[in-house]
């Protein structure tokens, strides 16, 4: 499928035509079939799961489950039991601290992050590490902004009992080397669990060859609805873990003082589930996978590889990260112009990029800088799109400097 | 607006004329109006919230808290900020134990519930009472299935420091007496938490007349989608609330080893929000004030009565709770034939009711029954419904017993 096909397949894109949308990592928009998958449940399907003996609800919960065994295929996992639903990434992370390394963490035990990630996958670390005496440390990155193995080495010792990072940085676009990053934390006895909310989206996982104990991603940054997200996790941790919420759909039985919890994955899925936002996960990987990862993610790169040389051979212009482009996310700076600004203009142009720290606030200090301006494309983005901004960055420079 | 003109709006009741939907306590159908504004979100307000600086995220964003508004005047809340988006009732219930009363209840402190209760409002209580070393007490109901306000006066003490209530009991379709409730426990200084899962659909609220600390509800319930829900909780106890979970959007700064979190409600809504749930359950919102909560609420009621009067008088069914209805849940069993295989055989006729413990097993058990069949009907259910109701079980009585 060339450009144009697919995004006659995306109704913002075709709407909006004037309108660039270089903000996908913090979310996507939604193909056709996403959009009819959820009017066609509320229309036909639109039934609570697990709980009904009437065939219209036992119809509807197969659906559901049949996308449990769908994102179970997309990432290899051996078995759909490893498959929790969550409400996103920052969920499933949460979930691993407080019903996992909270039980299993105990003083002087380390936790190891990246210097790189974004809070959602820092802020649960700090606070357990707090709160059980751990120590929390940092794998530092190289210069160019990819991660820096020499550190790793040293900092994973035989007392880190998690190495908790991201596959892809949502500031750089960096992809980690997570196979040499996993051999190093095995051989020290160390879980994994891998932020996988900007890899998802691009990039082929396979949990089998990676071998992770955890990862965890959003169905929204990946063409589905928010408020839907995958928590992978290998069985016999899951089958430790303790439930961080309790409620319905979870339990075998219930009396006035205790109760007898169900076998994974349910006893980790308390209440009413975001049915739709599994429907429409379920078409969204149909999508990815009828284009392909491969594709996806060769587009991605190539993407951001135009946008990295194009905006490196413009005056005034700071990009982060190496010159070796690995996905669509571009973070860069304009001379003399606040990205805030910045980004403003390109607003009036309707150009939509992000300026800020982008919810991984020590990288940006790491970085020496207050924050960044911030391209993220998808696959249904295109050259035309990237020549766009940096005209309008060229014009905006002249505007602003009098350059 | 008579009952055609309702079921109009629904193209679930359009597209199966033949259908009978007796499982709104599970969830409820959409009207036309939320699937559009869905629609429309996808097609043009897809953005994330709160982050960007370019104008289509800040409409997205603005939608978004005009939500938060919307619910803040459904249940007559003072201030908006009062007002938490969750991804449904167990979250909300959860998020209270665990990020206040986890850090409120002592040893010996009582916390208090009926055995009418949801297993969402018992399980996340019966957790925190062995955690913390409080004790668990319950609330009996009369032989009719209404709330004891006597056994209420002696199990509150001055050592009650949370009375944890459903509004209306899923089962037997009761709406407590709150009012007298809540006094009670307020003259021992005890916080009250309202399960407003049943209540916020049928019943209007108004928590500056109540006066509860704490109320929840979930958007599926009441035409909105699933994986959104609200949490209303009185500012200053939201304000000593300890957030459950971590990640973006709710912090002021961040640091490598320590974050200062945003004011409430923020702090307490870290990650990517359920946009569109949200989205969604604004007009949801709209459409049951449009419709009147009291019209709804007395259409309710009335189909109730009237499903509860028709089935007293048929032969070989026993009908629990009151003679006098409050809400359309009517549970019942059939003499001699095992609620499961009435549900089945009823699912043979196009009616879907439910078939079980209803999540509450503790009042299952209290009425003497492995499980009950539940009708559980919505505003735009019609007597005409219930009439083949009763004449299926009559056929079925004839089917099974050869009565």
């Amino acid at each position: 499928m060339d450009n144009q096909e697919i995004r006659n397949d995306f109704p913002m894109l075709i709407k909006h035509p004037h309108f660039i949308y270089f903000d996908n990592a913090a979310t996507t928009q939604k193909p056709q079939s996403v959009i009819d998958a959820l009017t066609n449940y509320y229309e036909n399907d639109n039934f609570n799961v697990h709980r009904s003996v009437y065939s219209a609800a036992e119809r509807t919960t197969q659906m559901f489950e049949a996308c449990r065994e769908k994102v179970a295929q997309f990432i290899n996992a051996k078995d759909n039991k490893s498959i929790i639903f969550t409400a996103g990434t920052t969920q499933g992370i949460n979930q691993v601290a407080n019903g996992y390394y909270k039980y299993h963490l105990k003083k002087d035990d380390e936790i190891v992050v990246s210097i790189a990630e974004h809070h959602s996958n820092l802020l649960p670390w700090q606070n357990l590490a707090k709160q059980n005496g751990a120590k929390l440390k940092f794998i530092d990155i190289n210069n160019n902004g990819t991660l820096n193995l020499n550190s790793a080495k040293k900092v994973i010792t035989d007392n880190t009992k998690l190495v908790s990072i991201t596959a892809v940085s949502n500031v750089l676009g960096t992809i980690n080397n997570l196979a040499a990053l996993i051999e190093i934390a095995h051989q020290h006895n160390a879980d994994v669990l891998i932020d996988a909310a900007q890899a998802a989206p691009e990039i082929k996982i396979d949990v089998q060859k990676l071998n992770p104990e955890w990862l965890a991603f959003s169905g929204h940054k990946m063409l589905a609805p928010t408020g839907i997200g995958i928590l992978y996790g290998k069985k016999e941790l899951l089958a430790k873990m303790n439930p961080t919420q309790l409620g319905g759909e979870m339990i075998e039985h219930v009396d006035k003082n205790d109760f007898k919890a169900k076998d994974i994955p349910y006893r980790l899925e308390a209440g009413t589930p975001n049915v739709e936002g599994v429907i429409g996960l379920s078409k969204a990987i149909d999508y990815l996978e009828n284009i392909g990862m491969n594709n996806i993610e060769n587009i991605c790169k190539n993407l951001g590889q135009y946008l990295y040389d194009q905006l490196s051979k413009t005056d005034g212009i700071s990009v982060y990260g190496p010159k070796q482009r690995q996905t669509g996310i571009v973070s860069f700076n304009i001379d003399k112009i606040h990205p805030h600004d910045a980004a403003t203009y390109l607003d009036f142009n309707h150009i939509a990029v992000r300026a800020g720290q982008h919810c991984a606030e020590p990288l940006t200090n790491k970085l020496g800088v207050n924050a960044t301006l911030r391209a993220s494309m998808y696959f249904y983005n295109n050259k035309h799109e990237c020549d766009k901004l940096v005209q309008k960055i060229i014009e905006m420079r002249s505007f602003f400097n009098g350059a």
